[in-house]
């Protein structure tokens, strides 16, 4: 058999069947007149996942790095300070994409496997009294350690400085997946993708901005033109776009936030704890295996970074599990390399999948070399389940 | 979420991604002048999954039942003694049809866990010194309770007895998965369907039938239009048929019919061994859990039909699975109800999907009052899986 | 470009988008609790389409053929007195059918472009005072020459002559887009396909019996078991099937269904009728053809059958315009072969199509040396189509 | 039925029934070791498509506006000194955008209906004696006038004139219709999208440069990341992507070149402008109205911009075949508004379908007051579709 190898990976995440029956479909008029009653309910539906009143969202055919772009490019200018923490792949590279966009980036390193310093943000905002740092840029789910990160907690640090920067929020492996407040929490800027929490294939950037930023937008700079805030607003309003949108996934959308709200914010998250505690559970039975996340409060329900055993080469558990058993897992990043690697719990996840991909990475891992006992994972991802259905079957 | 629940039931199997797309399309004239060309390859490979030079076969669309009427009507005549065994929901039904088709109908009643019973046959064939009995129904695989039997052992007995009966077989949950020989056997009739081994989606009768039945054909009066092999062999000759064919599925089973190819007959009947071996571990691992089949000599590699420990209710069990757990099991059948719950393991099935079958089958056993350990049975397979992976890797 | 070639067939007709969406689909347990959640609303809907309060439909997994053989062979028994006329290949083949399942057929030969002669029937019945006819087969829309009969007419002409046979009605070319009255006109048993007004790929047989005909069934004597209406019966009252049954048409039976209703029978009958009428607008102004169907009460609003100009040969235009057009028209069939090109233009039709269809007919026509004026028939279609919008669209 | 409308919009463009069958399938692992197996062979046979044996192609989950952000941004510096032509809607946001991304833009108004003024362009280059200008942009297709332009006449005028500036070309409407020879040609970044010649739902930016703009690209230093030529190129160049590609997307370009290979492209530059001919008979004949294009050299084989005869408003006659006729045609652009409609006829397009549209226009051009004659265009093109139809056979 040719398999389309089961996919445990941080996004990509698994597409619904109902998405995908909705994407079947022949080509359309983005300008006809019916197009419109595709679109507006859209924008108003992704305000309810983003849990904003005030914010505008904005879909561009693009991913989450564009999305990034999107949100710096329109509401700073070069020269601007910024604050950012790293502490994995991608909070790197948000940081990185920050100093190649001419900003002045304040760069707080904090050890891999912890998440944003909300005390140390808020000292070094305190100290900023000329309030010369324009904007905070958090990473709510670091993907490359599953690192969650509390954005509520840089708020109130935000607020206990007085500090009036913008507070962007990284949330493409978050959103949809971890509750994520938009206006409660006081962010200006949420960026996220198709593909991870919507369930959808590859291929949109979909963030939301405040009213402040849109504000801010009207004295940036930066020459852009596919990202316009501007250019998006003045076409969005009437349900249209200012180039051809990418039709398909709009389509898809619409099946994905319907299965979101059938399901319920609320239980899609709890759902998502729930499978990933038994994948923490799995994890802490395998002997020599730890998590990435330095501590339950960093735990993160949407991907697991796991250390293989020492003397076990975690490239070769993740190449060894796609290759005999079918399976894509994600790998270690950056100096993880070699030493991790992930299980994605994100999206269209349940218990059957995930025992099926525990059982494979116990496999792979014995395989490899880790004295794991077989079985031992499995037991206990299956004890959380049984144990806690019961709760969870209460919350749905 | 909605989930398409994980599909363990001995048919309808799981439809390959690429069968899905090759059945994703619009509808086309079946009287065209390029349809035979999708049509003519397919009988010619179909002659090959069933093993033969000589048979012809024809595609109906139908189902199984209708495969095993179109075996019968065509080729006997009413008041014909025909002999079959009986040990199993499916071979009781077959039986049932040749006492409702007016057959002179001979059953022998066997212990159900066993299969065919050849020395029995044997014997009977023997004493059948009129050759009375026209023809010796078979079972290949009874789907009810995880029993093969032996059809190149009925054809070596019917030999020895110096019998000419036709012999027809009930390959639905077999041909495919389990190896099939129709003209080393020297079978008459094979009867299957496209949602098992064929791996797709419902709707098609594909038997195929020796010269011997086509000569039986000729004085065979049984009113019968639509199961005629006259009308189908007249216009199948030149890739047409007598009436509108099920076009969606017969380019997917262009599709699927390539993928056997690509993988192997020998590598698929392999495949199928090696996931059942670990099903049969894992029951054998849970406590007060046993196989129907009464010795491995009856082993099915295409579904376990298995019994629950004394005072739990296997159709909880199933229902708990496909309620809680979005995994659908096959129920037990007829005597077996409430007794029996059935893995099916046939058609697109590896060990991560497995894996995460008997991973839920343990916690439903468990929620519903089974004395079993957690991780138990996987842990078994798990073995049987890392064990037995390199011999069939090579046989790959 | 390999183009899938413009359907212009009397059936397989094409699929609508949505249909094709609500297809593509995983496999699912048809034995799952959820299961008849699908089904029972089906067979409800389907009793609307019949337009019957009190008819039993049947959905088996197989063609209209079928179909004709399950009415037939669940009510009678071979010997019993059938009266039929034949005036096209498919009421030839269902006469046919009649003999060689054993019926006393007598048969009433009409001229090819005329229907069921009513007032024949009417005195054959009244002659028949022992009420030997035991059933009255009548096709409503004869595909093979595109003829519309009179199902109420030969209801009354029962009625009048006091006439107690069943009554029998192939509807596969009309059922979903002529009128059909199941209960009104007393019909006994109609039959009709997926790929036809339900706009399904094919693979369904889709008939719907009377009270009346489940009487005849209990004395029914003919061996069956596929087609049993006792064995579906009993299963369908729970919303299961005796055997598999092709659920990815019944998902899309689902969707068909959703769209018809939201169109509303009637406006789907108005709109074929509209559609046709610019296909005969252009046949009368083709210079030389004129339709089979002999006088506009035959005309029929799903099927158009057209003779070629005399010294033109209709099987090279058909393979004219499907080579060199990628257009595929039905051809003459029997007797008409050679003569005859058909028009579908039932099911998933519009203006938009079927002026691409009447435009390239017109190219291959003059292509295969029609003396015919270019445009000639698109404009008159045309001048249907424009004039009789306005009273289409009150009607919607 | 709710028809999904007839779309003969200048792109996106109906997508080839095998492209969407290669589109349906689960999402991958953009990092597995089986991903470079799909992406090495799509740049190497996007060259193909570009004529190109030095060149380097980029592919960005974007749109054709990002396509054009992508050459400018990475390959000059605000400031620089563009040179442009505007006559249509898209070049003249082409040439708004280099305004806004800070380049110093010499426009040359040029008359809507003609295209790149070949001579003035040629003076302008050679006065540029100290060679000022870095790059001359130009539309190949202009979409909203159905104007095609000489590239290769661009070149030889940069040639004459000595100038050694970039040259970039707006290919959006016209690669994989019309001939493009970027090689021979010496063109340094063309920019195109996957919703048109490439028949794939939108979603794509295709690209590709010269090695002199990967050069230029070096002392480029515009912020950009998202669009960055140089992280790309990085990942590229061993299969992968510096950010989540659009795999469905990748996967559909996959079947949309092999179809397009399959075809031949100068078999689909033939059939586009033998379409496109019967689409300009059509115009000709109807009373009143003409092509934008303002002469024969200008004519686009991939759209045609048509006015509508005075008195009559386009915009009624566009949301008129929409409504009535489920047809989607495109509208007339900025100072063209209310008198153009516009038909696209590129991508997978025939003459069935055409023929279609030509009906629809007619009916509703008449129904909007216009004095044509009904059939007359379709005459026209018929007449082009049987003369022109040997010639195209031949090549092909």
């Amino acid at each position: 058999m040719r398999y389309h190898p089961g996919l445990f990976i941080p996004g990509p995440t698994n597409v619904p069947n109902e998405v995908r029956m909705a994407m079947n479909l022949p080509m359309e008029d983005m300008r006809s007149p019916d197009f419109p009653k595709l679109t507006l309910p859209l924008f108003a539906d992704l305000k309810k996942v983003f849990k904003t009143e005030t914010g505008q969202p904005f879909i561009y055919p693009s991913s989450g790095t564009g999305g990034w772009e999107a949100v710096l490019s329109n509401t700073l200018n070069p020269g601007d300070k910024v604050l950012i923490s790293t502490f994995g792949q991608f909070s790197l590279l948000w940081a990185d994409m920050c100093q190649r966009l001419g900003f002045d980036t304040q760069v707080v390193e904090v050890e891999w496997g912890e998440g944003v310093p909300v005390e140390t943000f808020h000292d070094i905002l305190k100290a900023d009294t000329e309030h010369k740092i324009r904007a905070v840029l958090t990473t709510q789910n670091e993907t490359a350690t599953g690192v969650t990160s509390d954005i509520g907690g840089v708020r109130k640090a935000m607020d206990a400085a007085g500090h009036p920067a913008l507070l962007f929020v990284d949330g493409v492996s978050s959103v949809g997946s971890i509750d994520f407040r938009m206006d409660e929490w006081g962010v200006d800027g949420i960026v996220s993708g198709s593909q991870k929490g919507f369930m959808l294939p590859t291929g949109l950037a979909i963030i939301c901005v405040s009213q402040k930023a849109l504000e801010a937008h009207k004295s940036s700079k930066m020459g852009r033109c596919f990202f316009s805030f501007e250019d998006m607003a003045r076409m969005n309003k009437d349900g249209y776009f200012p180039y051809t949108p990418a039709t398909t996934l709009l389509r898809g959308l619409r099946a994905s936030l319907d299965l979101m709200f059938e399901e319920g914010l609320e239980n899609i998250f709890a759902r998502h704890h729930h499978v990933a505690s038994g994948v923490r559970a799995a994890v802490e039975a395998w002997n020599g295996c730890r998590l990435v996340a330095a501590a339950p409060k960093w735990h993160s329900d949407t991907v697991s970074a796991i250390y293989v055993p020492a003397g076990v080469d975690a490239v070769r558990v993740i190449r060894h599990a796609y290759d005999r058993y079918h399976t894509s897992f994600g790998s270690g990043l950056n100096k993880l390399g070699g030493k991790v690697f992930r299980i994605g719990h994100l999206g269209a996840m349940n218990e059957l999948m995930l025992l099926g991909a525990i059982s494979v990475a116990e496999m792979a891992l014995v395989d490899c070399g880790a004295k794991i006992e077989l079985g031992s994972g499995v037991a206990a991802a299956q004890g959380v389940y049984t144990t806690r259905r019961n709760s969870l079957a209460q919350a749905a």
